[in-house]
């Protein structure tokens, strides 16, 4: 009962729809039969979707929409015709009621951060939404922050964000006080965007307990997980993913069309192919698939648009995940600390 | 006698110093025997590394000089201290005399980017300097810009760094009119900065003679070698190039774990050895290290601070095929083309 996770379903979402999201519910609920799924979309599309899937619909309910919001809208466009009513909406109105523990759209991330800032409001302090997700690295992994939420930050919103991914961190990565760094473009403190250096400087003064800040860090420094908590802009933050994406696949072009070279080659392969099918599904990205929105009142995931049914699954097992460690309170608490800190620093400046 | 490049090199820049510069040169040597160097750093540690080499001794002369700039100076500090005098300085001060057709440093970014600026001088029209390099992607290398030369851009100098990076493509690729992208966190035009935005109204709205403008690209269609031309501001470039280097890195560390997990493994590995020298060439960094620097009077090659031998040789090796290719000139003229075309488009309006 404990682990039942509710999971809202904007079926609308993404490039290929219904097809996707009700595949993709498929998957996460084979993995966790506990599960219910509430679908919203258009009934004419999703409804056969489920009756082909008995088991899948007896842990759903669907209901009806015929407003979607489209993959090219502009934020406000999408807020003028689709609030209240659209399936991106009323899956984060779910979460809002308390029908769903957390709400999963492959849909237009700009939208989806508007009707969630909109919804589901910020948490005290926080003014911005933020993308987080979980980046495969050597030691292990890291989260990095925001993937593009929201475009450009001044230095407090980088800190809210820096205090927001190490309390997400210490939950998910069982850690006391994660390392945190900056992501910049050189690890010299004259370096890089003002609003950086001013984070760095704030982080270093505040010595904050349940972080530990240790500076700059450049793109490279994300693979080799130099820290636990890489903290950006969403400009920056969402090229970067896409870029380390792209590569992944360029890498893994490459080896197939070594592997297929010459015939020793193709021996080779075959040898050794469990430990290419093992390295496939670690460079993978759709096992990582699934940002989390940080910093409103209701836990809510962006799975890529483009993904597949094994992507969005993925989306949903991160959300559960997300629900079962109860990460937004603990997030809260975290957030609550920080800007008493920053209360009582500015009452003592003013005494 | 075409073929003979003058190389003035900096032999004090980046984290290894001398070492790496004259090994590198040795290298370069070895490769185009009728290149000739022109050292510019401490005696006492570059003059001894030089007699080691008696092939490249006769191929180098030696200025000597105490004054190095630091790898964490501000450029305004490095200016004050360097001008006149410092390695750096003088390799590109050996550029504007003629006694050298490229300058080439591992040193610090800003400070050379200030000095090239201070002592070069911009070409007519262009504020700002950008650093292009060439990227491996699956359909072969694009050019991408800037990567970390200035901090932001406006639309202006976002089409300024289009123009040039087209330039260089048609000139390195052979291609008369090479795609361009800017580099966008979506493809849809209501996303992303306002400056990338406007960018791309003005690159739609000119439709220049010489490139062909494909809109906006996210970060991974740069492996997917989607346009010959990335266009981006230098913190996001720098990022993307980094994070890429970071990703290819860590694919190969992956491989390496993943080839001696198991005995098949390893067997596999001993086939497919020679495969896995190719991929493993193919994905080194060094081979695609060292930056262009665009806009300038004079060529000067931007390599990385952290590159080993092979790597600087490389950069050296870029700027050689850049002064055969006679880039500069081409630049100047296709600058020229823009900038008449938007006087012209000025001088419409007004009538």
């Amino acid at each position: 009962m404990a682990d039942k996770v509710r999971v809202a379903l904007d079926a609308m979402g993404g490039d290929h729809g219904p097809a996707v999201v009700v595949s993709g519910a498929e998957l996460a609920l084979r993995a966790h039969p506990e599960s219910e799924f509430l679908f919203f979309g258009d009934a004419r599309l999703v409804a056969p979707l489920l009756d082909a899937r008995p088991l899948l619909k007896v842990a759903s309910r669907l209901v009806h929409t015929e407003v979607a919001v489209r993959m090219d809208a502009k934020p406000s466009q999408a807020l003028r015709y689709g609030r209240w009513k659209s399936s991106m909406w009323l899956a984060l109105a779910a979460v809002k009621k308390g029908d769903a523990d957390v709400a999963v759209s492959g849909g237009n991330t700009g939208a989806l951060m508007a009707m969630a800032k909109f919804e589901l409001r910020m948490l005290p302090g926080i003014e911005r939404p933020a993308i987080a997700a979980l980046w495969p690295t050597l030691r292990g992994e890291s989260i990095v922050l925001d993937l593009g939420a929201s475009i450009g930050a001044d230095a407090e919103h980088l800190v809210d964000l820096a205090v927001m991914g190490a309390a997400t961190a210490r939950i998910l990565f069982g850690l006391s006080r994660p390392t945190v760094g900056l992501l910049n473009i050189g690890v010299e403190e004259v370096k890089g965007l003002e609003p950086v250096r001013e984070a760095g400087r704030i982080l270093r003064e505040e010595k904050l307990p349940d972080l530990d800040y240790q500076g700059f860090v450049e793109g490279d420094d994300i693979g080799r997980g130099k820290v636990d908590v890489v903290v950006t802009e969403g400009f920056s933050g969402n090229i970067a993913l896409k870029t380390a994406e792209g590569t992944a696949r360029q890498m893994g072009e490459y080896i197939k069309a070594a592997m297929s070279r010459s015939l020793s080659a193709r021996i080779g392969y075959l040898f050794a192919r469990s430990a290419f099918r093992e390295l496939r599904e670690r460079i993978d990205p759709r096992r990582s698939n699934g940002g989390v929105f940080l910093g409103l009142n209701g836990i809510v995931i962006k799975s890529h648009g483009g993904t597949d049914a094994e992507g969005f699954a993925a989306a949903i097992n991160l959300g559960r995940g997300v629900v079962l460690d109860q990460l937004l309170a603990k997030i809260t608490s975290a957030l609550d600390r920080h800007h008493g800190y920053q209360q009582r620093a500015l009452g003592g400046a003013a005494s």
